[in-house]
């Protein structure tokens, strides 16, 4: 067969998900045309001072946008539809596919951020299968996870069929009663997968992660123990949570306020679609509860990860509007720190308990689980969609590492996997996998200020004035050259022992000095 | 008995140590007489920019500076040494009691400092007992902890017999053979102990810590399967670690070149102290390991915490003057990242790992195990003083919690005990324990630049220009409040999609504006 009638190979092009958990955003192009998978957003780190939001390099989609024929949506975590309207004011997308509870929440998102019209909303049931251009059928598979309605996608190309698992863990009790779609995933893996992107969030962790379940009756003593008010917190996107706390609430007779817009946002949408049901005089306005007796009030709220400007947060900081602990009170944290967030987390237990709360939090006291598949889930995976190939995606380097060893382990060939980073291009055809090169990556950070991106000089100039503070001097000369008033000198952020009037004097001395020395050199740029 | 009559209380008032692990400083004061145990450090947190150390707030000693007749040391750890050389440039003390790694560790503070002058090092002996003052006596019982030559202390005071913890953990197979002296302990338990001040620090785990020792194995196993160059990373503190590791290195006939200076520092002392012994010819410098064949080499570094200047660090960032990570190489991290240090650390071993580096981490190999006691550790130690008052100290608010549930759980009486925070003035009597009062509390922060404190305004100043950025405006007018020329604009870590020239022109309308109605109010100050 002569070169030119090969099959062209698929590139596959993560921009972000790897080296860290967030803002998965992928590519996949064939000929003239691209496909994205997700496109989320992460949170700052440490350092990026005034940043608020931190999304990929997105120069290689701008400069491709022509190509575009629409996004798959997998489910509705920040980290996967979040960085979306920050895309859409940049380029368009044709179209949006997605779950009814993901696309609900984006469409909210793409009103306020005024891109509603630069795309196409298209919700999808499971086992929908959508064409997008001339060379993508992808179909939904249903899948389980912390969020309801969420996905993974065969994506059927020119080249094979890719199974991309979306997040997931294998929950065979899942609170919505939606199951795990494994017999078309087994079918795939019958009829054959070219190649299997996989969830590596757990990958170093071994055994199967719990069902959701197993969290109901731990949370159920909990409620059965509390005398006075309890606040529940959570994330604000685990619908099957929420959901049995709301359950929990209607056993123990405890009315429900809700703090904090995106839960509150997420109730609203989970109910409206089914996938949180409750009736509807459980939920109170925040100010009615305060007429409920302490014993039969529940609090639900964000802040579970200590964010500073979260509800949770600020009652601990006592800065709250409307809500002071008392003595008596409950709080109980139903989620684990992520990494980065546990000193914030453990100052506002700490902060709680001085104020007289009793604080239910730890990992041993089964009122959390991750809704990440771990070794045991991974290689479940692994064995149902029997891949030729094998591409371990959601995590971070190590993550992939453990992924790739464990598939390894279950006969997958070394050389049919490729551990890659953001930007990687990864080129598959039937007979191979193989990174063919990058384009840019890295990260776009979105200022606080919502006034534009924070390019890396501002960051440098904002850690150095962190760092040292800053010192300006104003003068005023005449045309010779000479002070004609002593110079003004003001220090922000700087740390020193010398006294005022001494600074005052020492700086004025160096002006001098240089102006004697230098001020010829300077004196003609006034012309 | 008439008032007068009565025994005064004894008052106990700890300045650093409680709601956070770090910078333990107490006071003991009856009368006119202060000893102080301990003085540690503790390192910055999140937004405390450009501060290098943070200490507890001393005013209180400050204040009462005349009362000091000395210092006692429990151990070496920064936390509880750390401090000292920066207070004794604002006071003296007349004598510090201490073990002898921890006083030869603090004798290179003080001289770098240049307040060796300032105090007596005076070094003490398992079971010696020290008078201080007029009203106290201090015994030093030998304890075990991750550092050698480790202290609990029994402070005979006129209200009765205080048992201190220090740092500890119950090891019954010591590596370095000192046993903790439970006889001491037992007996003072049998006379009648009345307060015991306990160490909180693993208070929310179950179980007993396991001994040091067991660390042992699955190092020779790491070391039995490594093929290229070894390199370990732990805490530059941890004696017994580190005299294990250099075991194993002469069993596998590797030689060892230290990198960091503060772990060179550590086992200098240690060997002469005969805490760590090993052959001369084991440890190599730097350059001469080069020439070693790579199967024959051991790198020990500091950066177990991914510090930013650490070896480690440096070394993954492709910085270090000298080493560079091969395809081949191993490197064991034997430390757990302290909570807040995680995603440091985990971006050090994704680093690694891309260079090619084999990297053992993780709690499940075996390979690190905790200096302090948990749970059952705690229990041992009440049920071997039976105080009549408890105080738990050295930990977060929680652990603080925490640690008195469990004294309850064994029959203290919950009246018998008080959870305080830095600075809570603890009154002690034969008869009773409470809370009586405050004294100034909170942080003292050395800045980076070693020039001073960190004021709280100064932190302020730079936490917003982190945030925002500054902008100076420099304009040159008449005296008729006229701009003479146009204004000049400087912005620095500032964001804004706003033209330079649109700027510049807002700028000059603005100022113009405020000049024209306001001139007359501005001018009279030039006078
Ligand atoms: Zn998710
Ligand atoms: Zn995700
Ligand atoms: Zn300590
Ligand atoms: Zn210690």
């Amino acid at each position: 067969m002569a070169k030119n009638e090969t099959l062209a190979a698929l590139k596959i092009i993560p921009l972000g998900g790897l080296h860290e958990i967030g803002k998965n955003t992928c590519v996949f192009e064939y000929d003239d045309e691209i496909i994205l998978l997700d496109a989320g957003l992460a949170f700052p780190t440490d350092g990026m001072h005034g940043v608020n939001i931190v999304l990929p390099d997105m120069t290689y989609i701008r400069e491709n946008r022509h190509k575009i024929k629409g996004m798959i949506v997998t489910h509705g975590h920040e980290d996967h539809i979040g960085g979306i309207a920050f895309h859409l004011k940049q380029f368009d997308i044709p179209v949006i596919y997605g779950p009814r509870l993901a696309l609900a929440m984006l469409e909210g998102k793409l009103e306020e951020a005024g891109v509603r019209e630069r795309t196409e909303l298209r919700s999808v049931l499971p086992r929908d299968v959508m064409r997008i251009g001339k060379h993508f059928f992808v179909e939904y598979i249903r899948n389980t996870h912390s969020i309801a309605d969420s996905f993974t996608v065969a994506i059927h190309t020119p080249v094979g069929l890719i199974i991309h698992t979306g997040d997931f863990k294998f929950d065979h009790t899942p609170v919505d009663g939606e199951h795990f779609d494994l017999q078309r995933l087994a079918e795939h893996g019958e009829k054959g997968v070219l190649c299997l992107m996989s969830d590596s969030t757990n990958s170093e962790v071994p055994g199967f992660t719990p069902s959701e379940r197993s969290v109901y009756p731990n949370l159920d003593r909990v409620f059965s123990q509390a005398t006075g008010r309890l606040f529940v917190t959570t994330f604000a996107s685990s619908v099957h949570r929420i959901n049995m706390v709301l359950q929990l609430a209607q056993k123990y007779k405890r009315v429900v306020g809700v703090v904090g817009r995106s839960m509150l946002n997420l109730i609203a949408h989970a109910r409206n679609l089914g996938y949180i049901k409750c009736d509807d005089n459980l939920l109170l306005p925040l100010q009615s509860v305060r007429n409920v007796p302490d014993e039969n009030v529940l609090i639900l709220t964000t802040g579970s990860q200590g964010e500073p400007m979260s509800a949770m947060t600020r009652i601990a900081n006592q800065e709250h509007p409307h809500i002071r602990i008392r003595q008596g009170d409950t709080v109980v944290f139903s989620a684990n720190p992520i990494p980065g967030n546990t000193i914030a987390v453990v100052t506002v237990i700490d902060k709680l308990m001085m104020q007289g709360a009793n604080v239910i939090y730890g990992r041993d006291k089964g009122i959390h689980v991750s809704g990440h598949g771990c070794q045991e889930d991974q290689k479940l995976m692994i064995a149902l969609t029997k891949p030729k190939f094998f591409l371990p995606v959601h995590g971070e380097h190590r993550m992939l590492v453990k992924h790739s060893q464990t598939a390894q382990s279950m006969g997958i060939p070394a050389e049919n996997m490729v551990i890659i980073q953001n930007g990687n291009i990864v080129e598959l055809t039937e007979e191979s996998i193989r990174v063919a090169g990058k384009v840019a990556s890295g990260l776009e950070l979105v200022d606080t200020s919502g006034s534009g991106m924070v390019s890396a000089k501002v960051l440098q100039e904002r850690q150095r004035m962190a760092e040292e503070g800053i010192v300006t001097i104003a003068m005023a000369l005449d045309w010779n050259g000479k002070l004609i008033a002593k110079p003004e000198i003001h220090l922000r952020g700087v740390v020193t022992s010398i006294e005022r009037s001494l600074l005052q004097k020492w700086v004025q001395q160096r002006i001098e000095e240089i102006l004697s020395v230098r001020w010829s050199e300077f004196a003609p740029s006034f012309d």
